[in-house]
């Protein structure tokens, strides 16, 4: 436990200018590190397994998170909500923060041992939807999540918050080889089905019903999938919409794709 | 058309401070009016006969909305984008803004008329959420959408954008009287099936089946429903989780519902 009464300190490097997007995941990148935001989220990555480099907390939450602290030998810096605002760049309204290691990403065989239902997302660039994604998919029963390389980071604070900590209930990796990640999948026993507005999809409960091992596919926000995924998936599904709307976003799909997956 | 570059001018006056939820919800009451932002959804907005008392837009805007700015009497102010910046208080990525007069709330039998599925929102305090429910419904085949008297604004600028402009397509009012607000649906003739992790809730797809005219009810994110509207309602479900889950954030949760009463 270090008080602490300078937000110039050194020491709070980790938690500089969260809002700031493109520098936080230059620093993140760089040190190994991601953060943690709230007691509940911080709790989590702790039982999860994941070692803090320190904790950054105002008096008033020691309390919650005393047992937590206990268990960690990293350092706990100890500021007012004032000067938190001041390193962070914005309230922090739950107020516990926790820097933590990056661990290196297990490998797609670890991440689909005894997985039956996994979620493979291809370039969603909002952290927000990844977390959304993750949340949804471990409450409707999904087993993994596969990324492909340039899919937005789950560990960046707003996805983790969002996701409340289920990124470090559901094991995870990035898929090395975007190219062939689908057949990969299928090669490995899965069934890959697409989510797209494409010609050819099925409703997605016929796209999944009797579908043992299932893949499940979503693109990005703006453009959805590439064609080259599009194209190399077993199948293509669709969500029944009314006629003349927008299709849902894409965190409002993946929660009903995972739901009618569930039921299959 | 109007050019100008001042950004103090004071018929900018609709547009400032975008980012301030509090003096906007003030503003924007005193004065009946709302933001709508970017063209499609101010395109929508114009469309769905909303009288717009000004357009602001960046010079290179102008030709994409051209048609919907001729369709009106209201001036268009000119600025460029550094000087929007100036006004509104962030970058305004998709150019467009216009601000439009509120009308009066239709009342709760013009927006059932006729309706078979309805949501109902109870609390709601996140614009995004609120955005969000309008945009699933009217994706997944709900003609209306009744509110709470404290839930939170469809028509505030960023709930209008998450919901891409739901709003203005689908029918929508406050209940006068929450208390009996569910009730009364029930004494029109509508099953009310309140969405709530209670213990004596029915699996989603079987609380809707065979429910003819539908009122689907959701509470606030933080606390769910109010007793009185849980224990008010007709039917309560949930939609089965992995066990040891948060539950669904309310977006997702009311996709999924929304899914499953479609299929009804």
């Amino acid at each position: 436990m270090v008080e602490l009464d300078d937000p110039g300190d050194p020491r709070l490097a980790d938690y500089r200018d969260l809002r700031d997007v493109e520098l936080r995941k230059s620093l993140e990148a760089e040190h190994g590190l991601f953060l943690a935001e709230g007691e509940k989220v911080v709790r989590r990555a702790i039982e999860g397994g994941h070692e803090a480099r320190s904790f950054l907390m105002a008096p008033r939450w020691l309390d919650g998170l005393a047992d937590v602290l206990e268990l960690s030998s990293a350092p706990c810096y100890v500021l007012s909500e004032a000067l938190i605002e001041q390193v962070t760049g914005f309230h922090v309204h739950r107020g516990a923060l926790a820097s933590l290691r990056r661990r290196p990403l297990p490998p797609v065989d670890d991440v689909l041992a005894g997985a039956r239902s996994v979620l493979v997302l291809e370039d969603l660039v909002d952290h927000t939807n990844v977390g959304a994604v993750f949340r949804s998919g471990a409450a409707l029963g999904f087993d993994a999540v596969l990324l492909a390389p340039r899919c937005a980071d789950p560990l960046y604070r707003r996805s983790i918050k969002v996701g409340m900590g289920a990124v470090f209930s559901t094991p995870w990796t990035r898929v090395p080889d975007w190219y062939d990640a689908l057949p990969d999948l299928s090669r490995r026993g899965f069934t890959t089905v697409a989510l797209t507005l494409g010609p050819d999809s099925l409703p997605i409960e016929e796209a999944v019903a009797g579908v043992d091992r299932l893949a499940l596919v979503l693109g990005s926000e703006g453009h959805g999938l590439s064609s080259r995924w599009e194209a190399s998936a077993d199948r293509r599904a669709v969500i029944p919409m009314a006629a003349g709307i927008d299709s849902l976003n894409v965190a409002a799909a993946s929660a009903v794709a995972c739901y009618a997956a569930a039921r299959r």
